[in-house]
């Protein structure tokens, strides 16, 4: 018996409804904003990443040496590969573009609760738009697709923060801080102790007292108070970006899912204004359960014009823990509309019943495996069969088939020559 | 600028709404027969291909080492994978067990047109019987899914063979014959030039006077001929099993798009029964579009239960070929219900039309990137919107919107708070 590999799954089709569903909602909630599907290769040179975050992203990736000699990775994420797709097409990509995906990547890591090494994402994002309202529409998608999904307001929170209002108050203290580190420090600080925190912030070049300022500022209620802390222009003007963005979620309607938190810094690097993360509000899934943010720089960096870009990209596992938690996990059950059962010499009529059921749009399953009536029926029920069709010699002879309803276990008869006939979905209930 | 790696494809959105379109039929058109979506990792151990086909396989894999000293290998195919699957659920699935899926697989190959070096297919496979009625659903599955892409009977047929008519035959020459070797130098020979043939069928085992009569029987339109040649029992169960296999397939309204072509063998030397191919009528597509057939040894073979098996696997890139030369593939082009159009002051109530389209489940954009009207409007244009609804202040003023057809270019004014109001989905006609 073969093993599959550490860290990546088998999905069986119940569990595969359940994520299918939550898939369908992530995209089709995309799609009606009017974000269009990419297909994406799994496989990149290995340049794509070692030349912005250094060899030792190597240390992460599934990367080796194809048969060729090149050097490759199968991908770890997908916002360097759409950079490379917009930077090959240039100026004949009308803007704002606006892309969504769903696909697997790879990282070898530790594998533990919501992390294996093949993980699915949906990426959603915008394209060559600086202004606030793309910030907000990333946002209103990332609350819409979650509504959709049966969550509420009282399940998640998005906290939002800005990366140049954490830059531009790292730059206001009389310090020579680097600004990168110290926002790292930020990123990791709901998951160490003050102390070490404090310490972070220290190697990155603030005092003790520096460190102990900025962690309240970070903590404040009132935004103006960091722009008279900084009374830099760098900070006013990132305070009222993010002030803008906010504004324009409300009026998408989605104000009520966004508090500001500061602390909230993401981990990338290169991500520029607006960041937020969403986060399970009961704090049973207790990292963030998906973020999203504004990288105004990586286009130009990997060769492009300058283009501003905005996105989110909703990770399942970890979605699926939160819609765990909240109850509203979908099914993982089969379903069927209908088996049609045959006995005796009546698969002509039978197949003739199933593909007109078919036509119809139901899932109709039928029998391949020349069994008895009990068996079909124990099969019909395995599958979760909400009607019966049942085609027997004798039916036949009188020119009718039986429809049984398997919850209730009723059962009718009604003409072969009427079924399905008029009906878009013919039950029990139309003949009885 | 970096570039995709060879024989990998980026699919920008218009080119990427015609292959979802494919793919979306042949699995909605599975699901209407009951076969359930499964996930698949896209690394397996490497032992699961080099343990049945030789180490020899390893050079057309994408195999590598990963961190943690395992041997691996990108998935070339997913017959294995599903066959771990099977094995390792054992009698708790339900049989016949019913599975689909739509995924890249990836060989390091020469590119040429149609063949890729990642690649999609959608897998469609029955586990657990034995009876021709499985085999004919398969068939009937790939027909139905064909039409339901638009092709008819005048551009595919299936080209039906069968694995134990071949070995029967061969067998029955007085010669001691290499039966895989010789089913390979079928599957060769409408590639190659007839003395190729007739020197592989000799390497095979067969003399030069036995090659030619096996070309012969191979050609003819009576069955009865090859159990007359034959004489046995071999001979006879598996051209009765042909004939059951395309019984059914009539059954199920499907018989048209066969044909008898024991020429036809598949390459893979994993089948066993029946094997068909789907060949493009008018010859245009030179090679077979996809293939599919029985393997009902391989489940056992990979340490499971004995389990007979038939599948099909449509590959897309060849599909597509036939597609494209029938004129039926969808268009490469965005659609788009409703470009929300605001000028001034306008975005909250902009937001709300928006929102209340996307609700009733269409495609909305609206201006991501505070532009003018103009830019706006030649936005909507490129994303093919159906429907412009214009919110400007001054309309706003009397309670009203704009409704602009845009193919036709007509306009009207509509009430802003019947709208969208009653209207699914409202348009000109609606309100002119």
């Amino acid at each position: 018996m073969y093993d599959r590999l550490k860290g990546f799954r088998d999905f069986y089709p119940e569990e595969m409804a359940a994520r299918r569903a939550v898939a369908d909602t992530l995209e089709e909630t995309a799609r009606r904003y009017g974000f269009r599907e990419i297909g994406t290769p799994a496989l990149e040179a290995v340049d794509l990443y070692t030349d912005k975050s250094g060899e030792e992203i190597v240390e992460e990736l599934y990367a080796f040496e194809d048969k060729g000699g090149r050097h490759v990775a199968m991908t770890p994420e997908l916002t360097p590969t759409v950079a490379r797709m917009v930077v090959a097409k240039g100026q004949e990509l009308q803007k704002p573009i606006k892309w969504m995906s769903t696909r697997p990547f790879w990282r070898y890591e530790q594998v533990q609760q919501g992390r294996f090494r093949e993980f699915y994402q949906t990426n959603v994002d915008v394209f060559g738009s600086a202004e606030p309202t793309a910030d907000a529409e990333i946002l209103a998608y990332a609350a819409d697709a979650l509504t959709a999904l049966g969550l509420s307001g009282d399940d998640f929170e998005f906290r939002v923060s800005h990366r140049d209002i954490l830059g531009g108050l790292l730059r206001a203290f009389d310090a020579d801080v680097r600004v990168r580190e110290a926002v790292r420090a930020v990123d990791k600080s709901e998951k160490i102790e003050p102390a070490q925190y404090y310490d972070l912030l220290h190697e990155a070049g603030l005092s003790y007292d520096q460190a102990e300022r900025f962690d309240e500022l970070l903590a404040t209620d009132d935004l103006d108070d960091l722009t008279a802390f900084a009374g830099t222009d760098d900070v006013a003007a990132a305070v009222g970006n993010l002030r803008n963005v906010l504004d324009a979620a409300a009026d998408f309607g989605v104000r009520e899912y966004c508090s500001v938190s500061l602390e909230t810094a993401r981990g990338l690097d290169y991500y520029t204004g607006t960041v937020f993360e969403c986060f399970d509000t009961q704090g049973e899934v207790s990292r963030a359960v998906f973020g999203g943010g504004r990288y105004d720089d990586l286009i130009e960096s990997y060769g492009g014009q300058p283009t501003p870009a905005v996105g989110v990209a909703p990770g399942h596992a970890t979605l699926s823990l939160l819609l765990q938690r909240a109850g509203v996990w979908p099914d993982e059950a089969l379903a069927t509309d209908y088996y049609v059962l045959s006995v005796g010499d009546t698969r002509e009529t039978a197949a003739r019943v199933a593909r007109d059921l078919r036509e119809r749009g139901h899932v109709v399953e039928s029998d391949l495996a020349d069994r008895s009536f009990g068996a079909q029926m124990s099969y019909a029920d395995g599958v979760n069969a909400e009607t019966v069709v049942i085609v027997g010699e004798r039916d036949l002879e009188n020119g009718e088939v039986t429809v049984k309803e398997m919850e209730s276990g009723d059962q009718t008869t009604a003409p072969v020559d009427a079924f399905p006939g008029d009906h878009d979905r013919p039950t029990y209930d139309d003949f009885a």
